[in-house]
C-alpha cells in the first residue's frame, strides 16, 4: 500500500476524520491525505507540529520516561493525534472534536509498522 | 475538598496513577499528590511540563482550532494527561503505561470544573 494509500485509509475509517500527514522532524511532508472539500489548512499544521513534536521528544528525552510514541491534543474544534514512526518521521490524525477519538488511535498506532517498513 | 484532596482522588481512583500536580503555566505548582513510597521525579516532569504546555498553547493559537482543553504524552513507561484549568493553571495526572487512560482522561475532565471555581 503506498503513503497515500494509508493515509487515505486512516481518515476514511474514523467518523469525523480530517486529514492525515506522514512527515519528517524537519517539517517536510513525505505525503498527505486530505479529503475533497476540506478547507484545512495543513501545511501550517504540519509546520507547527513539527516544532512541537521536537520540543516533546527533548521533554521526553529529559525525564528518561522511555521513549516517545504518541501525542494528543485537544483543542475546542479539533483532536490531533501523532504517531511517531522512527527517528525521523512521525504521522499525524486530525479528527473532528466529535470525532471518534478512540477508533483514531488505534487505527494510527495500527498503521505504524506498515509505514515503519516503507521507510526503512 | 482542598486541593490535595481532589489530586489525591484522581491518582487513587485511575488503575496506575503515579502521581498528579495542579501547577501555573509559570512552572510553579499550587500543590501535588504523590503516592507514598514513589520515587518520581515530579518536580522535574512540572517545570518541563510548563514550558511545554506554553509552546502548545502557542501552537494552538497559531492553528486557530479552538481554546486549548487537553494534551498526553504517552512514551515506552508512562502515560501522562494534562488539562487546562484556565488561562493561568493546568492540572497534570501521571499513569503507568499499563494504567487506565481511559478513566484517567474521564476523572481529570470531570476535576476540572472543581479546580476552575477553587482557583477563582
Amino acid at each position: 500500500m503506498s503513503f497515500r494509500e494509508t493515509l487515505k485509509e486512516l481518515v476514511e475509517e474514523v467518523e469525523g476524520g480530517l486529514g492525515a500527514i506522514l512527515m519528517g522532524y524537519d517539517g517536510i511532508a513525505i505525503d498527505e491525505y486530505i479529503p475533497a472539500g476540506s478547507d484545512f489548512d495543513i501545511s501550517l499544521l504540519a509546520v507547527e507540529y513539527a516544532t512541537l513534536m521536537k520540543e516533546i521528544r527533548r521533554t521526553v528525552e529529559v525525564l528518561q520516561s522511555g521513549d516517545f510514541e504518541e501525542l494528543a491534543v485537544a483543542t475546542g474544534e479539533l483532536r490531533v493525534v501523532v504517531r511517531v514512526v522512527n527517528d525521523e518521521f512521525f504521522v499525524v490524525l486530525i479528527i473532528d472534536r466529535d470525532g471518534n477519538y478512540g477508533k483514531g488511535r488505534y487505527l494510527l498506532r495500527r498503521s505504524v509498522p506498515g509505514l515503519r517498513a516503507a521507510l526503512s
